[in-house]
């Protein structure tokens, strides 16, 4: 039976191993337009690792997986950084490893959004592709395009795999919307 | 008194010589993440003017302003692109101008986005500061940081001002939220 992890609340603190949050927080940046705007300012800078790369932003629209929702996998890119901004306000998960060698089961760490904040894994940190706790959400991308492969992946084996036990936390959505 | 720009909605094709237009369509990429994620991709690619560079994320949080809406200035960033894209489903306004020299009111362009849109201004676009029809309006913006002056202005004279009549947009977002 795969080995459950436990979901910590994601907090800029505990994130920094991984990269940064995405959220705004008051004071954090300088008042322009006029008055009337605030910028909060720089809270993420995108890497690119070639001269020649480019810093590209898509859209990614996501699907939930079924619950328990199984860790089988690990992916990094070697060559940027890659952020996601929820386009709606739905706390999602976000499963990683620190940079470095192929990640074992005991070095993944889960955490779930407040539903306000977005992340932007830095260069070559393991992740788990999204996961979702609505049926399905939008998320702003920002990552790297250029020459080279960018991509790599490390599968688990069967008794390495782990999974999200997500069954509060998608009920306690719903309740927030009634 | 200061002439009322006509409000377009905002197309790709009718802002083509401003930038992109940030939005998914059907088909427009590829599936990833083993089928549970659609990437709309590379629907705007960030654009810095010198090697050192960075292409930053920051958080605007903007107010609106009162109505008519006075369009007495106009901005651009010569050194890089700017994206805004909305955290919250609500049309917010456009204004613009073609890249070069400082525009005349003849040159400004006004475009009311469809609530999901974000736009990504080209380097040196000329384009007024954020106009939101909500109370509040949080967006993500990627843009450029490095050195130099990123910033001209433009003042227009009195009998230059343009201004927006937003109390139609303004009460039909009422409308759509009760």
């Amino acid at each position: 039976m795969a080995q459950s992890l436990v979901i910590e609340a994601l907090t800029a603190q505990a994130f920094a191993d991984f990269g940064d949050v995405i959220e705004a927080h008051a004071g954090d940046g300088f008042g322009i337009n006029q008055g009337f705007t605030w910028r909060h300012h720089k809270l993420a800078t995108v890497s690119t690792y070639q001269a020649n790369d480019d810093a590209i932003i898509s859209i990614f629209s996501s699907k939930n997986r079924p619950t328990p929702i199984a860790i089988n996998m690990m992916e990094r890119h070697p060559l940027g950084s890659q952020a996601f901004m929820p386009l709606s306000d739905t706390p999602f998960l976000v499963v990683v490893a620190k940079a470095g060698p192929e990640p074992q089961l005991a070095d993944l760490k889960a955490f779930v959004t407040n539903g306000k904040q977005g992340v932007n894994y830095g260069t070559g940190v393991w992740h788990h592709p999204l996961l979702i706790l609505a049926p399905q959400q939008d998320f702003l991308v920002v990552d790297r395009a250029g020459d080279g492969n960018n991509l790599n992946e490390v599968m688990f084996s069967e008794g390495q795999c782990a999974q999200l036990d997500v069954t509060d936390l998608i009920n306690n959505l719903t309740t927030n919307r009634e």
